[in-house]
């Protein structure tokens, strides 16, 4: 190699991530023993030591990352995903000693949050979540020179590393899923627009239909809440015609539609067949279990976590694409009822 | 007045807290012009001015608060307290630029992550929230000098201002409300035994059996999950004489049981009626909606905080009783089944 030796070199040769090498030669605990000899070995074999100016990035470090949560304080209880991307997040940078500094910003004042994040030298880098559609927010942490990875797609996260954990291929099985049942007419409840996850969801489930030759099924906002749920459902249940399945952008507006139909003496999936999205722990204990699609936001993340932290490190990290989220069949998704009979 | 006027003096005097005189005198915002004109001219009317020593305070702080969640990672997605309780956190430390610094910790790493917290001075003060029976960590933030406030009880806060939302009336009130509906035989599916708010749930429910002259109910753990609140359900109902109606812990365990119940054939209310605790969002969607007892975490996190920064300005603040939790009475519980005509 004639070149100079660089951490990825180092990095391919020990077979561990640019983080792994950078955590051993920075002394960092949470590294299994015989990982850290094989990094120090092959940083000897190449000659590589970590340059001074990486050193110098690591002193004078907040040693904290952040996570801004846009939205009205009284709304994130309400939000499965974020508890378990933030466990997430903990089980990796507690292990390297670094913190996480939660900030939860109203729409309008979003720009000072970050911009106050970075001036104060808060945090080393944060997460850009809740990624939207034109998000001015890549061009920003730019402009603050904030280190930043993008939890979601690489074309939404405009240029920044991203870590994507598609929702699409759950969503499209479970439109299959129903038409193998016999179902025709298949609505959707979705959550709101502006936000990039979901479109995406929305979008994979009116391409199922187009893919299996069916018509523009109908289409209802639900929020990601269990009042907007519940409202869309009771608006398709009024149609002359009702769908014979919904399948909602989330579990909670799901699960609040489930009971309305109840509610209106429907039986699930007899009646009408339900598809929710995230798989909450209660999930398999409504009445009948809900079919869902089931991503990790647990594993999400992690990996977001490891990749801030790289990049933090070592200047650099690379998209990554998590294992997508999977439809879960259980008990209320059935097959098409015969409305002849009825 | 004879003695130096105190920060307290001046509180009394403008007719705010203490709090909110440091705000108005460290020229922090978010607090209402009106309110900035009484307590500077009660300041100036008392000849009042911050002293040296607080000021001193003021500068060299993390200007962030800590809260240290500590339970296996994996489980922090499924309790619907925190994120509201952070919501209330955020919503009065934005306005004072301060930040909240999270920690998860594992079960037998919590000391560390105090000590950690404490030497890196990366707070300025933290909450101490899951109060245990014989909670070692009063005495640890003492040991620290690290200003602490306790998320509970005046008992469990062992010393600390103490910040509580008592549970017991609304359980003892949905005792109550089942007593007066004729039901005779009342189980509870209890939380994790370790927790001070647990345990006085739990005892509450026991307390009003007694007070109603009934004998002691059926009592199971039910670990303030969904899986727990199943498995605990199919055991009451596997019993020679299951119980009439069943008070559970919080509303994740409720709703499984729920869902548990109807699966095995029984109607609700009308054979089981079941009550809950928390009143998630789900809770008015369920089928039937659920019984269940609100208390409010957004505002127990909003008073916390006030207390924290409180403490952290002044080196002071008073314990504080918020509001109790209420029984919320929906479809979930009615009258006792006539088992005679089964």
């Amino acid at each position: 190699m004639s070149r100079r030796p660089t951490i990825a070199d180092v990095a391919k040769l020990a077979g561990v991530s640019r983080a792994t090498v950078s955590f051993v030669l920075n002394n960092r605990p949470g590294v299994a023993q015989e990982t850290q000899e094989r990094v120090r070995s092959a940083a000897g074999e190449l000659g590589w030591a970590p340059s001074r100016s990486a050193r110098a990035l690591s002193t004078g470090r907040a040693r904290a990352v952040g996570l801004v949560l846009t939205r009205e304080p009284e709304l994130i209880g309400t939000d499965p995903f974020y508890p378990a991307f933030m466990a997430g997040i903990e089980a990796v940078i507690s292990e390297t000693g670094n913190g996480l500094m939660l900030q939860i910003s109203r729409p309008g004042s979003e720009v000072d949050t970050y911009r106050r994040l970075s001036s104060d030298r808060r945090v080393d880098g944060v997460f850009l979540t809740d990624l939207r559609v034109d998000d001015s927010r890549p061009a920003l942490v730019a402009e603050l020179g904030l280190p930043a990875v993008a939890v979601g797609s690489v074309e939404a996260g405009a240029g920044l590393p991203a870590i994507n954990l598609d929702d699409r291929p759950a969503v499209r099985d479970a439109v299959r899923h129903l038409v193998g049942l016999g179902h025709r007419d298949i609505a959707y409840v979705a959550g709101p627009d502006e936000f990039v996850h979901a479109r995406r969801r929305r979008q994979a489930w009116a391409d199922a239909l187009a893919e299996a030759g069916l018509r523009e099924g109908t289409l209802l906002p639900g929020g990601f809440t269990a009042e907007g749920g519940a409202r869309a459902t009771r608006m398709l249940l009024d149609q002359p015609t009702p769908p014979t399945a919904i399948v909602y952008g989330n579990d909670l507006s799901a699960t609040a539609g489930m009971a309305v139909a109840q509610d209106s003496g429907l039986r699930l999936p007899e009646d009408l067949s339900v598809v929710g999205f995230d798989d909450v722990p209660l999930a398999s204990y409504t009445s009948p279990p809900l079919t869902t699609c089931r991503a990790n936001p647990f594993s999400w993340g992690r990996a977001s976590a490891q990749a801030l932290v790289e990049l933090i490190e070592t200047g650099t990290t690379a998209d990554m694409e998590l294992e997508p989220a999977a439809l879960v069949v259980r008990g209320s998704t059935g097959p098409v009822p015969d409305r002849k009979a009825v």
